[in-house]
Parts: structure tokens; C-alpha cells; sequence
């Protein structure tokens, strides 16, 4: 299409060997329709259409609906005479007339979030018109009830009045069934299906108050503006910030013209995956229907068959069913149109070696001929993604950089988690089975409404099927279990997305909402009952059963090295006990970046001295309760360094306010009277005594260490205690001491002088030293104003963002439950900012900090310690700004090697900001 | 002094006519030392000397006191040998001795905070050349037994053991008197000096166990070393955290050949002021004793004699003495010296016209030889320090400028702080009169020793005398009450400096600190009893009375004119009341900057419709409660408005979190249950439910208005309501509606947003229109950092700096008690951050902030509302980064109005930064 210049192009067409787009415009076209474009370029067959932009969903938002309806009219009616012309039919035309899906598509895939409308243009002269056309009758009165029913609850929000209703638009067809004493929606006839129209338009007509519109281009724009809106519906909105998507990105419109399967039975849909989307083998695979609409193919409505032969039998096999049921009942497309297959084939060929990925594809098969109406990378587990990289690596088909940026690396979490512990499972009692829909292992009690997932701790929530609206209450559950649906339905698809254990198509289970039961054979379960799932076999379990650990592949390990190989930035473990230290070594971890010594604190003798010495008067009565803590917390460090051996320990001095070693309730406040031998009332004094208005920003940190000195002194010695015993077992230690929460140089230096004068004092005691650093959490936004005065004091620096961001935005984490939701949902912010840290401010704290901290010391050791350390966009942004490390809990560990790999990749050199901060700094004179 | 290039030089010698330093050494050379080298360089008579650097402190400080004793040894004996020299005396000689005053001096006064030894380098050696030179036995005796007291005192530390005993010197005298059955010191002879000199050793002896000593040098180490560590001394310490000093600036050591006030009938020593310290008039006044050194005159120990004869006699009128008697007992030094007297007064108009200050001068006669010890400019009152500038302004003797640069803006509070009121002063029966110390008006209870003024929260400190050690109290005290000492005593040079009101030896008073009463006459007042001081007028009252406002002299309103004329920086006031309006404008405010809405809800009908809204479950009983509450807002903003007509009023949307408004103990939340008609586990669950663990960064500011927009409204429609009703009236008004707590610009935009939709919407309903503000508080880190975004939306920045401060630093105002003294006391903070802006940290947040938000939109109004916006240095930062105004509580903007015009003397332009901060923005990504 020639357009003048300075003209924005709101519509880019596709179709017949050409296209306006290509695959290179995703943000623009989304990804639906650039690849739609670029399979137009390489000669795929998909019907003609036009995609309408991103930024024109903006414009939307901003101008509104008649603005960009009137914007948008002249590129419109061309693009809709265009597909005409290629199709060779007329919109609303009694003869041949144009049918049109109109779909939504934004940059990245948000399966199910957003509206869809297929079979636009259908209206009792085009019903007319498709009779002439294709003589069948009733073909087109299904396709006529199938829009009016899809229009109706997608543009016009028909639909169940309550969550215990059914459909209406289901009901009705139930009802004609009933009437007619049939099973299936095929056994009803073009007449049944003609009333079924008319009714249909009745209850939308009695729904809205307004007659439904028969106007082809009522409907179109009505369809469009509505795939406009979807994009602010709430369901979309919650899976926007669950996957961090941004607002302003939009979404496209995909208009094309219809093809269909459902034209008897040389026609069909189906979705495919160029390899297996669980395990990540290198096998085509996917489902079809029939004589159906590729929406019956995902709604998990009905049963769909396999594509390729041995798909279909191996799938028998999971479900059970015969051979010779196969075969009749449910033929693999290789058996039923062999030339078909053959065609699928070479297009999956085609496409995954031209996108050097696992494809998803959808496909239609009108009356024989194949149609391609998607192609997508496709959405794998982790485990698949890690095998699917490395299977490609081996050949060739990508390098080492493109292996590890085809990584997901929060999905990695996954492959983690805890399994079924073999013995238990033995004993362990199958209830049913289903298909194994995504993988893992989930324990809980049983709910039946997506709202009331938080009801329990551990809830499993069993579906008949899933839908888009459920999505909130499946990311809380801990597994899904659904009665109906294949392995790409809802419930599938959404559960592989987010890394949770999912059983699909359970078929032995009998779900009544209404009386929330299930049954399975003679076995009754109510609300509240234990079940447990395997997600990698599709077993489904009677009651609780205890996990154990993820074993990891050698796939899994070869991602895992290729990533250290790329990455520049270390990765350190948020660990104090044992156990946690040989995770975190297991997982790759180059050393601990916090030990938080209060948790080491809060059990048994240790508690009890800590309280001894709160409920002290005088310093004398405080160290003495300290020197019987010492020799226990000494051993508690040894435990660590020793498990450390010849890393780095990154030790935080005491940092929470000393109330929290106290209970504050009176049963609990008695307890600890009879315990400590004083009266209650001292106690509750001393609570008093503590209590204070922002313990956040209280008496906690250092603050400690300066006004009670002593405490300092004894972790201090207690560290190089440890260290100097462990040399002397021969065992090398490397002790990072830090001081928490420091504001101001001072601070630094004065608790700097104290541990050093004991440390030296240990030292002579000992005869014996070793080498340690003391150095600072960073966390204090005044602390990154004065980083070149601290780093005077420091060793190194370590970003405790969790603090940095509540005093930075001025939120406490305990109480912005109260407005933080509703900040996200009116889109004030994208995430929440104790997830993934917020880059444009806290960020520019954190720079400032490194800026002015290098600026003393060029070579300052500089790192990140905040629960942000686990988090990838957050780890970008540390690699970025030249950070020496991260750390993060064991468990993230490999989230975080691969992060930096792939930020390093990205950008191999961190940002080089001159030392701007400190020139302004010079035009502040001191105060006085 | 000719020094080689390159040796560091420690020592300053002056005397004879010349010196090695000048009054600009201030810095080098301390206030005292620098005074002496400028007057010994003008001829004037001064005793020679040397003054030790100022450096030299600080390198004690960090050296010790070996190492500096070390680096000094050569230079001292030097410039004693010159001392020596010059005097003709040598040091320890048993013919002529040369004998040493020892005295600190920093660069700015800090009086009797720091150590002085006079009559250094007596011995029994000494005592007996004494006698040869002078033929005066008691004299020598008596010097040494000065001595003995001073050095034993001072540097060796030997006192009373607890406060409620006697000074054991004192002690020992009184001894001897009584033995003698004497009065007076100067009843003692020879003889008895000579015993007492014995029993004081003795006594040092037995306190410090070690000899005292005798060899003059020992004696000056131990002297200069005393004076370096008195600068660390607690009460040194408290008195430059009150005036904020820092310790970095470290004291001058001045080593003085004596001269001798008390040898004999023409000897004698005196301070006195070129003009009235009190009132600022140009009357040349001071008081001496003949006989006596120096620091029998300030000690206040005997009532000293009036220099001029003018003054005499005004004293005796004042204290009751009759002419007769003044004449004999208490004749002044123009009658007694007349050629001294002469002398002395051509010295003071010299160096009130070398300094063009008033001056403060200590002088000795030594039998008829007229010495100047020290020239400095002179502690004033408020009112002293205006006509005092406004006198030399008149006669051209300064500038405008200097005029305005000689004010101390933070004093000028006492001259607005309330009197007594008159007819209530009428009634009240006068109990005793004293010397008006320290002018103004005071009512409180009696205590008796300075560490228990806290005691109550209007204390009256009743003293025989004060001292150094009483600082903190008499800073807490309402007022001080001396029953000895005159003008010049401790107690009231300390007064007039701190502002407060103070009456001086009022010697009709008894008091007995061990059975804590002071009796007057038949009249007995425990600890604890009320009552009440005239400063101005030296009477002291039975009992409370009450207050009035101060009023003004036309001298004070030359000085506002005149900074008025200087200043750049507007000033408005924080108020929200109409009287506070007019105290704001009667005090020269230009508009209010801060009117917190939240203050008018806290009573009657107000407080019950905010809980009725609280209480609401839903919007619509909100929006019910808000709509009652409207008129009443509506009403109260009309107020403020009409108060301030033409100017402009900065309304602030509601600010703290709810559970303020709620009562969150048992007795008054009944009551509140009773009140608004429901149970009291209502409300108990409802302060349950608000509940916050840090309220401060909890639900509160905009985040109200985000959560219940109908707040927003409502006081959006009250502030245009009042505006529109003003403006049907005739009275123009220029409201500025700004949302408080905006961390990100979305949460400005939405609250803007509804707030101008409802505008528009009642400029419809009144069919008329006014000009309007929207604008931000700024006082969340985050917001400082992303200012260039949020001024996009912003009409005015305001910086709440007491926030600002809370989240920079991250202290809980309401917590840091717990800390904040002791992180003073060490050094860690110089002062208290909520009260001076700690330009070093914080004040980066408010410069970023203005770089930003100035970049977005250079004309950008920006203001300070927080409690820093009264604060001289402070405002002076805020004039520095170039503010357009600063609002401060009424009574202090007399203080921002000469704080903002000196500050513009000082900078006539405002920093000139480049936009830095925005240049590394850049090279930061956005978030994904």
C-alpha cells in the first residue's frame, strides 16, 4: 500500500503471498498479526485480513471510541473491500457473502484475555447468502447461532447472572437437546438451529434492551471497539501485572476473513506445537476437531484428537481408551487426511526453522484445503524450555547466546520445586486420572470457585473447565484439577504459563457446584478435602502427600553453565542455617550476601538470653546476658562458615527493633514472666518501654549498636571467634561483617572503630588472625545522597532494597495492603515495587549510591542483598548500573545466574556515567 | 615572627604595639586572640602574650596530648622567653616573676564553657619574688592562694563531691573567716593566705593523690592541655549543639603575662559595653570592683560598682540604694579613677568605631596602669541588637546591609513573644526586685537545681548564683531568677543570649538548697510553688499571671523594611485559623503556604461528621457524612480566605491516616459509641481495622484521596465554594489546592484530575469562575527523583522537609527520642535534622528536586512548608537553590524575613547548577 508521507497508517494488510507488515512489528502489529504477516511473506496460505495498530488501541484510550472510529473509517472500508476482492465476496451480500473473525493480538500472547469475535457479517440476508453459497443449510444457521452467541457475550456482555448459573446461551441449547431427546449440538438441524438464532437475539435483545444489530458494519465496529476494551478488562489488567506488560503497549486488532472448519467432514481445526510443549522433545504434536471451529478445539468442550498417529496413541494409552475406540472414535489427522498432515508438516518445518523456535500454530482445514491462522513461539514448561534449547544448540539451529535468551528465568523456579516423596507416593492411592497438563506435584483442599482459592493455605481448585475469569484464583491454588479439556485448553495452557501443577481432562470426575461435591466413583469429596496432583503424570491423589526435592537434568545443568560462562555479575544466597547454605551451594551460589543474625535469635536458649538482656536495667546486666549468648551464637556462625568453606560471608550485626523479641499478647507475656522469673507487669513494661509509633523507623540498625555498644561487641567477637577456630580446624573463611540501616558517615565509623578494636582484641587473645572486610547495607535514601562519605568507611556496599524502597516511596510493606492494590489496578504503578524494583526512582537512588561510591573508591565492592536480588528485570538492572553481584534466596538462584547471563549479553559493559552527582554536590557549601 | 616556608606555625605572639596576628585570624586564632593581636596592632595597652592555633585543638584531638605537647615545645618557650622579655619578669623567679593568665578563646564567644587559669607560675619561689617586687605580702599570698583554687579547680578538677555540697575551697574560706570571726576575703591577712595556700594543697593532694605542682612549666602543660580538653567538656559540648558550632572549629589557647586588679586601692578590674546590651542605647556603661581581678566581677560573688556616674546612679535608684550609701559603698570608677575612667572611655569609642559594632570589653587596672584583656563584639538583646542598628545606621557609621548582617534573625523571636498583661500585672503583688537581666515575661514553678527544670512544664530556675553547668537547665527553665550577681554575672550574659527572661541578684531572696525553700521575708516557697518575672523591669511576682502580646518599636520595623528591601525570597505563614491569619499578616506574612485541613476537623460537630464518615462501610454513607460535613468546611475556609484577602492561601488536602480522628483508648471511645449511636465494639473494630504498624508511611495523603475520591471532592468543592461566595462578596481570593504525599506523578494526575472536575462542575452550578492552583507537597524521596515528571502536572512544588527529613533519614520524628540525644552527644549528627535541614543529605532531595522540576518547567513555584521554612540557615539554603518563598509558623516570619534577606546579601543569585541529574536519567532504561 502506497500511503503519502506524514500520514499515520493506522490498517496493514495481509494475505495471498503479500502483506504491509512483517514479523520485525511486533510492537506495532502485535504478535498475532505481524506473524500473520510474515507467514503472508513466505507464502503460507492464511486468509486475507488486516491488522489495525497498537498505538491506535492507545489512541483509544485517549480519544475514545467516536474519535478513533472516525480516524480509522477510510483505511478501514478500504482494507474491508480489499479482503473482498481477494476472497472474492461481499460484505452482508445475499450471494457470496464476507465473513470475518476479528481477534485481538498484543506484542506478547495473553492467551484468553482478551475478546474475540468470529463469523462477523452473518445477518438473515447473509445467512441467505452462505445457503446459496456453500448449500448447506445447516452450516449456515450453526454459523449464524455461533456468532450470535459469540457477539452476544463478548460485545454485548450477555451472559450467567450469577457464578452458580449456567451460560444462557449453553442452557438454551441444553433445553432444544432435551426437547428433542439428543446428545449432541450436531444431531440438531438447520430448523432447530434457525430458532435457536431467534431466541439467541431474544435474550440478548432482553439482556441490553436493544435489538441486536444486523448491520455488517455495526457489528464490525462494535467488535473492534470492544477488542479496544477488552484490553482494560479486568481479567487482562490482573494478567498484565502478574506478567509485568505494560499498559501503554495495546493491543491490535486482527481483522481476517473467515475459513472454516466446521463445513462437514473433510473440514476441521487444530492447534499444533512444533515439539512437545511439557517435556520439550523434538516431536510435532497437537489436537484437532472435526467438522468444528478452532474455539471448540481450546475450550476443552469437547475431547480433541491428536494430529499425528503415534500422538494418538500414546494419548489412548493416558486415557484409556482401546485401540479400536481410537481409531473410530478418535483418528490422528495422519490417519484421517494424510495429504493434509503432509501439508501441516512442512509448514511446521518451515516455520520453526524460520523462527528459530518451538512454534504454537493454529490451523483451519476448510472442505480440504489448509489454512494457517497463527503462528506463535509457543509456551512450554520449564523443563521443555531448557530441553528445547539445548536439543537446538546441539545442532546448530542457535547459538550459545540465543539458547540462553530463549530462556524464562523466573520459570526456571519450577523445575526446582519439590516432587512427591517416592516412598509416600507407593502407599498413596490414585483416584483418577487425566492428562498430565502441566507438571509438578500440589497437595491442598479442595475448592470449586476461583474466588475462594485464598480460603485455605494449600487449595487445589477443581473445575470442570477453566476460564479466563478464574485466572486470579489459579495463580493462589496450588494446583488445578479440571473434569474437562485437553492439553491445550484453558486450564493448560494458563497453568504450564504460570509454573503450576495442572491435571486437565480428568474425565472419571462429576463436579455440582451447586452442592460443592465431587465425586469420583463411589468416593464422595467435599470443600475442604486433601487431594494432590502430579502434573508430569496426570494422577490424581487421595489426601495429603509429602514432597521432596526437584531433581535437576543435565540439560538443565548445561543451560545453568553456558550462563555462568556468559554472565559478569556474582550471585550470592540470602542464608543463615545449614541447610540453606548447601541449597544455596547446590544451586550454584558463590557465597552468602546477608545472614541475618536475629534469625538465628528468635529460638530456644538464644531467645531467652536475647531477652535477658532487653529486660536488663544496666549495661552490666546486658553483657553479662550477651556473654552467655556468645558462646551459642558463635557455634550458630561456625555452622554457616563452615558450610561456606573458602567463600564469602556477608554477616548483618543485629538490625530489628528489640520489640520484636517480645511477645505482645498477655497469655504469651505470662509464658515468658515464669521463664525469665520476673513479674508480667515487667514485662508488659518493658513492651511499653519499647513500643513505638514507626518501628520501621525506629530503634533498629545501628542505632542499636551505637546506644547499646555491647551487643556489637559480642557478634563482632563471636564472627572472628568462629573464623579463628574454623583456621585453626583448617578450614579458610571469608567474614564480611556489615552494619545495617547506616544514614550518615559517622555511624559507619564509629561501629567500625568498635568492631575493629575488638577484633583486634581477639586477635591477641588468639595469636593467631585472618583477613575480614566490614562493610555497609546501603538502605537509607540519605545514605545513597552521602555514598562517597560512607565509602570512606566501607569495604563494600550492599543494597537493601526492601528498606530503600518503603522509605523511598514512603510506604510501609505492612500496610500497603490497604491502597498498593488499588495503585496497581488504577495503573498509579505497573507492579509492585517490593516484587521488582522500581528502576525510574529507587533506581536512580541506587545509582546515585554507586556513582558517588565509586567516586571514592573506584574499585568499591558493590552488591544487592533486597529480596530484588531474585527478581531478573530487577538483576538487569544491577548488571547494568556495574554492581558486583546479587543475592537472593537459594531457591532463585539459578533465576539469578541466568538474569545476569542474559543481561550481559544484552549489554556486556555496564553504563558509563561520569561522576555527574558530584559536581552538583560542590555547589552545596557545607551547612554554617 | 619570620618562620622558614613550609613549617606549620603554632604559636602567635602580640604585645608592646605590634603583633602576628590580626582581627581577620579569627579562624586561626579564636575571637579572644584574634581581638588581642588587632588592638595590640591599634595600640591600645594589652598584657603580651602568644595564642596558641586553633588547628593545634583539633590536632590534639586527634594526636593526644604527648604528641602535641611535643610540637609545640619549641615555639611555647619562645614566646615565653618573649613574654619574658617584654615584661621584664621570668618565669618562676623568686626576684621577679613572670606570671601567666591561661585562657580558651574560639572563634565564636562561648562564655565560661571553657577552662581559664590565672596566676599561673606561682610557687613558694614565686610567692617570695612576688613580695620582693610589690613589697606586698598579702597580695602575694593572696595571688597564690587564687592560684592554688583556680588550678585545683580547673585543671586538676577538685570539687564538690555531690551538688548539694559547698565548693570545698569556698568551704575552706569560710573556715578561716569564721575562725576569724571576719566577713570579708580581704579581712584575712597574710598570714591566714599563706595557711589557706597549705590547706588547698592539701586538699588537692587528697582529692587527686598526687603532689601538687610547683614547677610553672608542669603548671602550664597541665594549663594548655586543660583548655584543649575543656572544649570536649559536656557542657561545652550542649552549648555547641544549642548554637550549633562545630566541633571541627576546636578552641585558641591564649597565654597572657598577668596584670593584677587586686593590688591595692588604684587597682581594680571591669568588664563593660560601648552601648546597652539591654536596650541598645548609646550610653557607654559596665561594671568594676576595686581590688579584685576579673573574675570577681562576672562571678557575681560581689555586687560590682557602675563605671559611669550616670550608671551609678541609675543603679541605685533600681536596686534601692540610697545616695548616700552609693557614694561611699558604691561610688563609680568616673568618680573614683577619673583619669582611668577617661581612659578608658576614649578606648571603647576607638574601638566602637574600629569594629562599627558595640563592644564588649574587659579591662584591668593595675595600681593606676590601664590594661585592655579583651575586645569582642557585645551579646545583645533583641530589641539592643535592633536600635543598635538602626543608631548606626542613622548616623551613617554603617550600611544598610551591615545594619541588616549585624541581626541575629532567630532572636529576634523574644521581641514577639507576649508580656505580661496589664491589668493583670495590676493585682499582682511584687515580691522582691532584682537587676532586669534578660527582658520579657515568664511564669512557671520553682526548681532549684538546673538538672530538674524538666520538671514541669513552666519552671522558673531559682539560683543563688549560676554556673556553666546549669546550661541545660536554664535553656528549659521559662526563666531564671538569681538572688546574687549583677548585669554581667552568668546568669545573665547566658539569659540575654538565649532570649529568655531573667532577673539577676535580687539579693532580698534566701534560699536553702538542702530544704529546697527560698524564703522573702515572712514569704516561704517550696519547690514547685508559682511564680513570676519582669526581665524588663528586674521584679519578681507572687504566683501566675497572665500574658499578653508584645508590641513592636518603630526600630523594628526600619530593620523589616530594610529586609524587606533586601530580600528575594517571599514568606508566607503555616495557619489555619483566622487569628493565626492575622498574627501572620500583622508580622509581615504574604500569603499562606501551608493550611492544613485536617486542623479544622478535630472538634465538635467537625470531628463527629470525619467519624461518621469513617464509620461508613460504604461510599454512599461516606459521601452522606462528607456532604453534612461540607458547609461547615466551606464556612472555615471562608475564613482563612476573607483573612487573607488578595493573597494567596495554600489549602492542603487532607493529610494524616484516619485512625487520628478516632479516640484509641476505652473511656473515650464509649464516649464516641454513645455519641455517634452505636456499640462500642464498632469502634473498637474499626481502630482494629485502621490499625497501622508504621502510620507514618501508611495510608495517608493523597492515598486517601486515591482510595475515597469523595474526600477530594468534597474539600475541592468547599475550597470554590468559599472562593466563589468571597468573590460575590467582593473579596478577591487566590487559592492554591495542593495534594500532599505524591510519590508518582499517576497519583497527581488522577487527584488533579477530580479536582478539577468538580471544579468546573460548581463553576457551572454558580455560573461564575475563579484563577486556581493545583499543585504537590514534595516530601517523598521517590518524588524528589522523579520531580521532572510530577512537575508536568504540578502548578507549585512545596517541600515538606519534616517528612522529607523522616524518610530521607528514615527517624520516626515520634521515635527518634530514643536516639537522636545520644547520636548528638557523640557527634554522629550536629544537630537535630527536624529542627535545622540537614543540608548534606537531605537537602541533595530538595536541590534534585528543584534541578528537575525547573527543567520540566523553569518558572516552576516552589516553596518550603515544613517546620525548617523559620529556620535562618535554612532559609538560607532555600534562597541559595533559588525558592520563591518560605512559609514558617506567624511568629517566627519576622525571622524568615531578615533570614531571607541576608541570605540575599550574602548570594544575590541563586546556585547556578546545569540540569546534571537529567542527563544520567537517560542512560537508565525504562523497566522492561
Amino acid at each position: 500500500m502506497v500511503t503519502p508521507k506524514n500520514v499515520k497508517v493506522r490498517v496493514y494488510n495481509f494475505g495471498n503471498g503479500t502483506s504491509d507488515g512483517s514479523s520485525a512489528m511486533k510492537n506495532l502489529l502485535g504478535s498475532k498479526g505481524a506473524n500473520l504477516a510474515e507467514m503472508s511473506n513466505l507464502g503460507i496460505p492464511v486468509p486475507p485480513g488486516f491488522t489495525i495498530t497498537t498505538e491506535t488501541c492507545s489512541e483509544y484510550n485517549q480519544l475514545g471510541k467516536d474519535k478513533v472510529v472516525s480516524l480509522l473509517m477510510t483505511e478501514v472500508k478500504l482494507a474491508i473491500a480489499t479482503v473482498e476482492k481477494r476472497m472474492g465476496t461481499t460484505f452482508g451480500s445475499a450471494e457470496n457473502p464476507c465473513l470475518l473473525s476479528v481477534r485481538s493480538g498484543s506484542r506478547v500472547s495473553m492467551p484468553g484475555m482478551m475478546d474475540t469475535v468470529l463469523n462477523l457479517g452473518m445477518n438473515d440476508n447473509s445467512v441467505a447468502g452462505l445457503i446459496a453459497k456453500t448449500g448447506n443449510n445447516r452450516f449456515a444457521w450453526d454459523t449464524y447461532r455461533r456468532f450470535v452467541q459469540m457477539f452476544g457475550g463478548v460485545v454485548l456482555g450477555v451472559g450467567a447472572i450469577s457464578k452458580e448459573d449456567q451460560n444462557p446461551f449453553e442452557e438454551i441449547i441444553e433445553k432444544f437437546k432435551k426437547d428433542k431427546g439428543v446428545e449432541l449440538d450436531t444431531e440438531l438441524d438447520a430448523e432447530d438451529l434457525k430458532r435457536m438464532v431467534s431466541d439467541f437475539k431474544a435474550l440478548c435483545e432482553v439482556q441490553t434492551g436493544a435489538k441486536f444489530p444486523d448491520d455488517p458494519w455495526d457489528q464490525l465496529w462494535a467488535s473492534i471497539t470492544a477488542v479496544f476494551d477488552s484490553w482494560m478488562n479486568p481479567r487482562a489488567v490482573y494478567y498484565r501485572v502478574m506478567h509485568q506488560i505494560p499498559e501503554e503497549w495495546g493491543t491490535a486488532v486482527n481483522v481476517q476473513a473467515m475459513v472454516f472448519g466446521n463445513m462437514g467432514e473433510t473440514s476441521g481445526s487444530g492447534v499444533a506445537f512444533t515439539r512437545d510443549a511439557s517435556t520439550g522433545e523434538n516431536i510435532f504434536n497437537g489436537e484437532y476437531l472435526i467438522n468444528a471451529q478452532g474455539e471448540d478445539v481450546v475450550s476443552g468442550i469437547r475431547t480433541p484428537q491428536q494430529i499425528s498417529l503415534q500422538g494418538s496413541k500414546k494419548w489412548a494409552t493416558l486415557a484409556g481408551v482401546s485401540e479400536e475406540n481410537r481409531k473410530t472414535q478418535y483418528p490422528s489427522l495422519e490417519e484421517l487426511l494424510p495429504n493434509t498432515f503432509k501439508e501441516l508438516n512442512t509448514t511446521q518445518a518451515i516455520l520453526e526453522t524460520h523462527y528459530n523456535d518451538m512454534q504454537d500454530l493454529e490451523f483451519t482445514i476448510q472442505e480440504g484445503k489448509f489454512w494457517m491462522l497463527q503462528t506463535r513461539n509457543g509456551k512450554r514448561t520449564a523443563a521443555a524450555m531448557v530441553k528445547i534449547a539445548v536439543d537446538m544448540l546441539t545442532i546448530g539451529m542457535i547459538d550459545e547466546k540465543q539458547a540462553l535468551l530463549m530462556q524464562e528465568p523466573s520459570k526456571l523456579e519450577e523445575l526446582l520445586h519439590p516432587v512427591f516423596d517416592s516412598e509416600a507416593i507407593k502407599n498413596a492411592k490414585v483416584l483418577a486420572k487425566g492428562l498430565p497438563a502441566s507438571p509438578g506435584a500440589a497437595t491442598g483442599q479442595i475448592v470449586f470457585f476461583a474466588d475462594e482459592a485464598h480460603k485455605y493455605t494449600d487449595s487445589i481448585l477443581v473445575r470442570i473447565e477453566t476460564s479466563p475469569e478464574d485466572l486470579e484464583g489459579m495463580n493462589i491454588a496450588k494446583g488445578i484439577l479440571t473434569a474437562r479439556g485437553g492439553m491445550t485448553s484453558h486450564a493448560a495452557v494458563v497453568a504450564r504459563g504460570m509454573g503450576k501443577c495442572c491435571v486437565s481432562g480428568a474425565e472419571k470426575i462429576n463436579i455440582n457446584y451447586k452442592t460443592r461435591v465431587m465425586t469420583i466413583g463411589s468416593h464422595v469429596f467435599n470443600e475442604g478435602d486433601w487431594i494432590s496432583l502430579n502434573g508430569t503424570t496426570g494422577e490424581v491423589y487421595e489426601g495429603k502427600i509429602k514432597n521432596k526435592d526437584a531433581e535437576l537434568s543435565a540439560d538443565f545443568d548445561t543451560i545453568m553453565n553456558l550462563a555462568d560462562k556468559y554472565r559478569t555479575l556474582g550471585v550470592r544466597a540470602n542464608a543463615e542455617t545449614q541447610r540453606e547454605c548447601q541449597n544455596a551451594i547446590k544451586f550454584g551460589a558463590e557465597g552468602i550476601g546477608l545472614c541475618r543474625t536475629e534469625h538465628m535469635f528468635f529460638e530456644g536458649e538464644r531467645l531467652a538470653r536475647i531477652r535477658e538482656m532487653i529486660l536488663s536495667t544496666d549495661e552490666a546486666g546486658r553483657r553479662e546476658a550477651l556473654n552467655k549468648l556468645l558462646p551459642i551464637h558463635r557455634n550458630d556462625l561456625k555452622e554457616v562458615l563452615r558450610a561456606m568453606e573458602n567463600l564469602p560471608v556477608t554477616i548483618r550485626l543485629l538490625d530489628p527493633p528489640l520489640h520484636e523479641f517480645i511477645p505482645h499478647d498477655l497469655e504469651n507475656q505470662k509464658e515468658m514472666a515464669l521463664e525469665m522469673n520476673v513479674s508480667v507487669e515487667t514485662i508488659i513494661q518493658k513492651v511499653d518501654n519499647l513500643k513505638e509509633f514507626n518501628p520501621m523507623l525506629g530503634h533498629r540498625g545501628c542505632r542499636l549498636g551505637i546506644t547499646y555498644p555491647e551487643i556489637t561487641e559480642m557478634q563482632a567477637r563471636a564472627i572472628i571467634e568462629a573464623a579463628l577456630e574454623l583456621k585453626a580446624e583448617g578450614i579458610a573463611t571469608h567474614p564480611e561483617i556489615m552494619i545495617p540501616l547506616i544514614g550518615t558517615v559517622k555511624e559507619l565509623k564509629l561501629q567500625k572503630q568498635l568492631v575493629k578494636t575488638i577484633i583486634e582484641k581477639v586477635f591477641e587473645e588468639k595469636g593467631d588472625s585472618i583477613k575480614y572486610l566490614i562493610g555497609t547495607m546501603i538502605e537509607i535514601p540519605r545514605s545513597c545522597l552521602t555514598a562517597n562519605q560512607i565509602a570512606e568507611e566501607a569495604d563494600f556496599f550492599s543494597f537493601g532494597t526492601n528498606d530503600l524502597t518503603q522509605m523511598g516511596f514512603g510506604y510501609s510493606r505492612d500496610d500497603a495492603g490497604k491502597f498498593l492494590p488499588i495503585y496497581i489496578e488504577k495503573g498509579i504503578l505497573k507492579v509492585d515495587p517490593f516484587q521488582v524494583l522500581d528502576q525510574e526512582g529507587i533506581g536512580q537512588l541506587i545509582e546515585i549510591a554507586t556513582v558517588k561510591g565509586r567516586s571514592f573508591d573506584p574499585a568499591l565492592k558493590i552488591g544487592i542483598c533486597g529480596e530484588h536480588g531474585g527478581d531478573p528485570s530487577s538483576i538487569e538492572f544491577c548488571h547494568r548500573i556495574g554492581m558486583d553481584y546479587v543475592s537472593c534466596s537459594p531457591f532463585r538462584i539459578p533465576i539469578a545466574r541466568l538474569a545476569a547471563a542474559q543481561a550481559a549479553i544484552k549489554q556486556p559493559l555496564p553504563n558509563q556515567v561520569e561522576n555527574l552527582y558530584l559536581s552538583i554536590e560542590k555547589e552545596i557549601p557545607a551547612p554554617i
